[in-house]
């Protein structure tokens, strides 16, 4: 293990295959990527990614039974997932046309089956986070040293084990001039901010509030289920904001706190766009006007499209602009391909910081989809470096520590 | 890392805690051993042994709810017993008089939650086994690197995960001119077996049958729970064996299948223990004698206890002598502390081996108690050591593996 671990320092540049899948659990996304030098002077580039999808019976536990789970599906889907983890890591090297034995690590964040980071439970008062997929078995199925299981180690010293992708945004896009929010418009839209020349200490991480999950709920509920998304962002393109609802909107007490600070679906999922459709009627009504939902479809769309924008907006006024300078704003996930979303956050932005650049991963040769996995990799390599890769300010954790367990192939 | 696995390689000797909590999951045993050397020129002793009871609470759940814990309850249990192991190091690091940085590494067994070495599962083909007990909080709230974890890389090679004390009888016991037999009498009787100069390859392990368990069963349920075990042996010493009865006993299947195999209280526990005393009464009946439970304690106990006497015996001569000489036997557990399975085991052995010597583990200086946390102290400094740390003949696994994870405190 020390000689393993000496030639994977000394390496000018180290092959990484990084592990993600979400809480979507619909496929596990395994990105081959080269990374040279730890911490700061870490560089990362992504090779190759490949995705593979779990067995149905697996998919529909996790999505429909994963509240329920018994012990001996714990601890069978902890083998069964690690297989298809390692299934998804040979499929990556494959295609890259890469052998295992070339690759260095693998880094892999698990699929994640229970995640309370506060000790509300009073049987077992105690906060804890649950990420299956065995890296035991990946290491062995694969041949391949495997690093994983990252979020106890943060939680153990006071962490909500979460988020963890701001150590990867520091690293791959602090810059010691320029001032970066790397801002993702997911179903929950977070960012990670990185004033220039930044210490680990000084980024800023939390979630703005909605992303698409609001839009998306709003869409399928009036649509009765014929359309799921607003595809490339037509339906607010064509609709007029509600100004008067809108304030209503974002007057939604989450905007108003201060980080660090995060969201779920708890808060800004269906149940939400239900109210958010019952209140749009009473609005209307009040105004004189008859509600009609398929009349107003565009205009909600519009208006809960740009409370998403204005929530962005809003926490880069009130957190961010007093801590430091935005010059370039990096958007990524689904949000970054909804023309509404990009082309009204850059009308905004402009018009509070003139000459603000607004980004994609892409620009800086990261796909979207590799991001999440990417940064497992940059985590994994800094364990193997035996160095910090948690953000405590982003955390909240009382100091940085090596997140990460090791399991050896041999 | 690399400094610190270097430092710990190098030292002359090491300062390791092992970690254990059996399945009765009534307290963690910690036990700080110095060690040196690794593989067959390993060499251990204990320093101290330190036991901390697990809040009431959660040993509930353990032996009561086990088979029904949800997945909050697993991911909870994960942390909240990782906290009593870090207690328990503490303590013994205390009572023995040393501080937490003199200590080199903590190996955990963990609390075993589930176990199922076949894929006999239809949702869920896989194998698995399920150790909770988090590595990365053990590290953190110690500040000393815990290896743990050790079973799913013996399963990924095909092994059953268990058992894995059997390497640690194999550095503690082989000798070059001595063939031993490290007998331990739990709940079920099981055995190592070490040819003399013994390769890992030429170790035969196995579980023999029942030990204790049938007797406690016995003794409890026809004193209704005034006693709950022969202590001291008193009532198998003044009790007559029914031969025929025995005889009836030993023709019970598994006896006669041969190695590897492992048996549990499925087979050899409190239902067996309830049919054995059914048959009794008939076998009485029978015989014209009258039936009476009271009368006939003593005679029953004495002939359970032979049958874990005559089921070891048996085992030797049916599957260990064609392999090699017993020179010794070391006998460990409960049942090594019964003075009648002790001589009769003597009696017994002397008669097709003589000069066998049965001794104890106290005779090598390890107590009895402390064995097992022993046991996994010596594969954690295997893994630090890079070394392998299973043994195949005994798990079945298709090839030797480094069992084991790693997480860091740092």
């Amino acid at each position: 293990m020390i000689d393993w671990l000496t030639k994977i320092r000394d390496k000018p540049s180290r092959m990484v295959i990084g592990l993600m899948s979400g809480t979507s659990a619909d496929q596990v996304d395994a990105c081959l990527c080269e990374i040279t030098g730890f911490g700061l002077d870490t560089r990362a580039r992504v090779v190759h990614l490949a995705s593979v999808d779990y067995p149905e019976r697996v998919r529909h536990l996790l999505t429909h039974r994963i509240g329920s789970l018994t012990v001996e599906e714990v601890a069978r889907l902890n083998f069964l997932i690690a297989q298809v983890f390692a299934q998804g890591v040979l499929k990556c090297i494959q295609q890259a046309n890469y052998r295992p034995s070339q690759i260095d690590f693998i880094a892999s964040h698990g699929q994640t089956l229970a995640h309370y980071p506060e000790a509300d439970n009073d049987c077992l008062p105690v906060p804890a986070t649950l990420q299956v997929g065995d890296i035991s078995l990946i290491a062995q199925l694969t041949g391949i040293v495997t690093i994983g299981d990252f979020r106890p180690a943060d939680m153990a010293q006071g962490g909500q084990g979460a988020p963890l992708v701001p150590y990867a945004d520091l690293v791959l896009f602090r810059d010691s001039s320029i001032g970066r929010v790397v801002q993702n418009i997911g179903g929950i839209a977070n960012l990670t901010y990185l004033p220039p020349g930044c210490t680990p200490e000084q980024v800023v991480a939390f979630d703005t509030g909605p992303g698409n999950m609001v839009i998306d709920a709003i869409v399928d509920k009036l649509t009765q289920g014929r359309q799921t998304m607003d595809m490339d962002g037509k339906l607010a393109l064509s609709g007029t904001v509600n100004q008067e609802f809108l304030s209503w909107l974002m007057s939604h007490e989450y905007f108003a706190k201060p980080p660090p600070k995060s969201t779920g679906r708890e808060e800004f999922g269906v149940q939400y766009a239900a109210q958010i459709l019952e209140q749009y009627a009473q609005f209307t009504k009040k105004s004189g006007a008859t509600w009609d939902p398929a009349v107003h479809l565009e205009d909600i769309v519009a208006t809960v499209s740009e409370l998403t924008v204005r929530s962005i907006v809003e926490a880069y006024k009130s957190w961010i602009l007093p801590k430091g300078p935005i010059h370039q704003v990096i958007l990524g996930g689904g949000g970054a391909r909804n023309p509404y979303l990009v082309s009204r956050l850059e009308q905004e932005l402009s018009e509070f910081s003139p000459g603000i650049q607004v980004l994609t991963h892409q620009h800086f040769g990261i796909s979207d989809k590799a991001k999440e996995a990417l940064a497992f990799a940059i985590l994994g390599n800094q364990f193997v470096g035996g160095m910090a890769n948690n953000v405590p300010a982003a955390t909240g954790a009382s100091r940085s520590v090596i997140m990460g367990k090791l399991a050896l192939p041999w």
